[in-house]
């Protein structure tokens, strides 16, 4: 059993982590930090995990994370940039489930993320943990940065066109919609049921930080610049990411659908859906998978991909347990076969 | 008084318009069909109008239709074309909520509603019914073709911009988003609570009838053929559209806000934004608003427009008591001045 | 046109006065204080009021208050005890929207609130303002205290029971359950959509603020000491409030509907359903209404009361504008007939 | 391997069937039945399966239930009193998740259900697939009644009370609320999201079914006769059942917690919660748990009790896997272990 440590495990995808974990037959979370919970018993704070979790929160600072084989941080942007450095020293693997290391231009994430850097070396050492691209990386890595959520649905959904040149890489619009535990779980009245529910808005439409995250994977992935416009939504609901994409065909002679099949056709992780079945967020919920499909509606000369994802999963947790799957030398996908819960 | 009829009373459109009619302060509804519900009470079948409705279904066949001076349809397509003709020329006039006069090119219409129409010559004289484009023709109008609810949130959304040459007008992208009462009343396993709770998903998406409605609509307005590629999508809640929308940029020398401002300054019903304020599908909800805001993210020459209406009010009876308003002499916003119920 | 303040105008009971009072033929607000916000215009803050509201929030502590006839509190418990004195005796009547005034026994006041009562003297003046109990006092009251929002909707569950002495006093049970508006605009991670949505929970169990205001309302205006337990529960909804009340039944002989209907008959914001029509929440989504229904399910000698409001309404924002219609000489109803938002 | 039957495969306790057991390691889903969806492959109906189910629904009039080892019927009432007789003839256990074997009492079924039954019986043969109840009898059983939702989780929580004379058998109350999901996947125009999303209300209040269910199994199994009033209410959510009981108290000297914890210390599926804690329906999503809590609020002589349950799982689908595994002699809760999905 490898010994696993979580710093931050009261947010969303720290007790994700928690809950996909206690039911992997290789690994044992031996340490799990909270500043704000250091004492209280984890199922106390988490009651979904009475009976399942006998941890206790820790003091990050007194935590003896060092020990662990490998150490997931889920805690806010900077905070991973500051801690791995020690713990990589000491011998023990991370991902960072934040994006401290997700950007590889330091000037980009800066501007973005309004920090200066803390790990610059790092950054370059890191990999981008989307197995579908760095899959031989990521087993080899000792720090993995793990993708951010609608970048997961939306790269995925854009590789096999931009690979295989189907489409114009420049005017590529990402339309995506998440679900309100995208946004995590601070206090923060605009986050209110009263003021979320029954309403759905766009956010961020100015510019979101996932925007340089997918333009530059896809970059670094394909060989091509991609000029992306993304616009983030929130829906009235818990779960799940949607995303539409759409893109200026290229190349009429290809079958979309065969296409995307052949790319995806030996991932654990991804399931290419025919054109006529729907693609609904639910049909992903608590997995680790992500369901495409691809068309050209109405012959406009625009292809229009949907991606949903459970953002939780494989937008967050489930993608950080795939990666340490591969890191630690386990089958992909242990740990990670739920059957979606529909309804 | 005006006297007013409306068939079909029982479906989401129907009975908004008894709810917006019962404070309109110059008309009186006095004849409402229902084949389903034929000799109950209103007040029985929709409780939220005990007291305020005294009126009983009447069976269609029956109902002295043509004593009214004005009649709405809020029926399924196909209805209208066959009442109409007989209502008019009893001297009625008519606003038909349904989609039978909506398109002017009879092989378009035909391809995309999969019926022969029943009154071709009253297509040519029905008048499409969205004031902001139409207005003085709605006024002298026998027969008013009432907008769809996608089709008004991107028309909208896309006149201004159209209108000063200041976007491409191929390759369009509207990413359109639409609450389930959107859908009707109809008993069907896939709009249960059950199903769409929770969940998001596109629909539709190789092809939609509003598509063909907007196109059109933007050419006869503009002057210019449009290419739309429209994806609907069904968001867990029960009122709301919220229309994104993308085009590439023609002229960067026009003020994206100005130009909408000026479009719309005198327009009762449409309110331009400052691109900082969000746009919330709730701002609108219960009102006869459509609400836009425009800008172009990152200089990346794509401008995004946001657009958000109440389904059933801007989208359907809300824009039909606008337009019923104009042909009978009214003050445009007469009965629609409800503040958004917010939360 | 009579001058009316808002002391907080912010949280939801605050906007939702603003909303209300748009409408209202009869008055005007002139001034409106918020601390967070003050100086920012109201329809920046709350854009649903875009157009229809051109005031400033104000600081409280400069806000000219006094020089209003009427002056709402719509603030956390504790500042209108501070406040309302001065007022008072500047000459303006005063609706405190929170719990300064509705209890009259200081010490289970002061039990619950935990707080030492400022304004003792003013608590023995203040009127319980439920108009369908206290109606001639609050016409002549300088000071009102709004009621709860459970306590409305239970108070007028039991009223015509306990008058009729149809039920045993002790051992009711009113089991309510409330949209998460109810609980404010308050930064709480715990009122999160991603806590609370697609849940459903009891809270406050061992004990609500609630529970000693409904038995002293209904000890004083029916003189029975009666014993409640009283659960709240949360709904993963905006608005509305239900109550099923359980109570032993007395008097086989009473006909209960019939009860209910005389009680009420003349009463503009209570409408008694026959018990065979389903009573929903949305049946009164704006409205200040308060719908009733009752029965003895099975004949087991336990007497079921449903109860339905719009919590932000007749539990609150609504139900001060008809005392403020009482305090003021207007039409009880005025600006209070909105149909329900249906669906 | 155990060989598995399932008739009547496209409801939610079908597919949830299909959910449970395609994580079961003990046995195969060999047959299952569909009489609409004949024909077609189950991961194309219910895309959620795909790559983990790759049965085709039969005929239900062809399928070759007679060679399984058990079979579940998730069919309508009426459907497994037909089908049982032969299937046990031949061999096969029978496990009913609908209503036909759940009353032993056949005049009351009879009135309730407005059936006449037609295996008599098989009524007496059944054993109340209730494990904290009747363990050893399922073990034995060749058919089984899979209890209802409601009365699993009402049922749970009043058995440590009754079984110690701790409440006063007379005057019960149980105010039941659930998610839209147990209504089934009936296209019904009342259970659409527009009719019943962002509402609340009670429902069946003159009488529901599993009224007789509850107190003919508390009587059997107690010996007491109970009389209990029953209100459910639906709540905008998919998944979930919450019970709030009220019942007056008989014994002070009984310490609640204590007794619910003695009672249920070896229950694997019910966990009994320190009153303190929130108990919310999420904390049971997608898991076989009951979670119970107790307490006398305010001292008033009435004993609260909260229950809740996933109504899918242990209130359908997960309840009718742990009796298979009693009947066919494996671990419990084998299959059945999976953490809650919360948020």
């Amino acid at each position: 059993m490898a010994s696993i440590g979580i710093v931050g495990g009261t947010g969303y995808t720290g007790s994700e982590l928690l809950r996909l974990l206690s039911a992997h037959p290789q690994v044992k979370v031996r340490v799990i930090t909270s500043r704000a919970d250091a004492g209280q018993r984890v199922a106390d704070v988490l009651p979904m995990l009475r009976g399942r979790c006998d941890l206790v929160f820790q003091d990050p600072a007194r935590a003896p994370l060092s020990d662990c084989d490998l150490v997931f941080f889920a805690t806010p942007n900077g905070t991973a940039m500051a801690q791995a450095p020690a713990l990589l020293e000491a011998g023990a693997r991370v991902i960072d489930l934040a994006a401290d290391f997700r950007i590889k231009d330091l000037s980009v994430w800066e501007h973005w993320y309004g920090l200066r850097h803390g790990a610059p070396a790092l950054v370059d050492e890191a990999v981008y943990g989307l197995p579908e691209v760095n899959r031989e990386a990521i087993r080899g890595a000792r720090l993995v940065a793990n993708p951010g959520c609608y970048p997961t649905a939306i790269t995925l959904g854009l590789l096999p066109l931009l690979e295989a040149d189907a489409i114009e890489p420049a005017r590529i619009v990402a339309d995506g919609k998440s679900g309100v535990s995208g946004a995590g779980r601070k206090a923060t009245a605009g986050l209110l049921m009263a003021e979320v529910g029954e309403s759905f808005k766009a956010y961020s439409v100015a510019g979101h930080r996932h925007e340089p995250e997918i333009e530059e994977t896809l970059r670094l992935s394909t060989g091509r610049a991609v000029s992306l416009t993304f616009v983030p939504h929130l829906v009235p609901m818990v779960r799940g990411i949607e995303a539409t994409i759409y893109a200026p065909r290229k190349r009429a002679d290809v079958d979309l659908t065969a296409l995307f099949d052949q790319r995806y056709r030996d991932e654990p992780c991804v399931d290419v859906m025919p054109a006529a079945l729907p693609l609904e967020t639910r049909s992903v919920r608590g997995t680790n998978l992500c369901r495409l499909s691809v068309m050209e509606p109405q012959g406009k000369g625009v292809v229009v991909v949907q991606s949903v994802i459970d953002n939780l999963v494989k937008g967050a947790a489930g993608q950080a347990v795939q990666n340490m799957n591969l890191m630690l030398g386990f089958p992909e996908s242990t740990g990670l076969d739920a059957v979606a819960l529909v309804p």
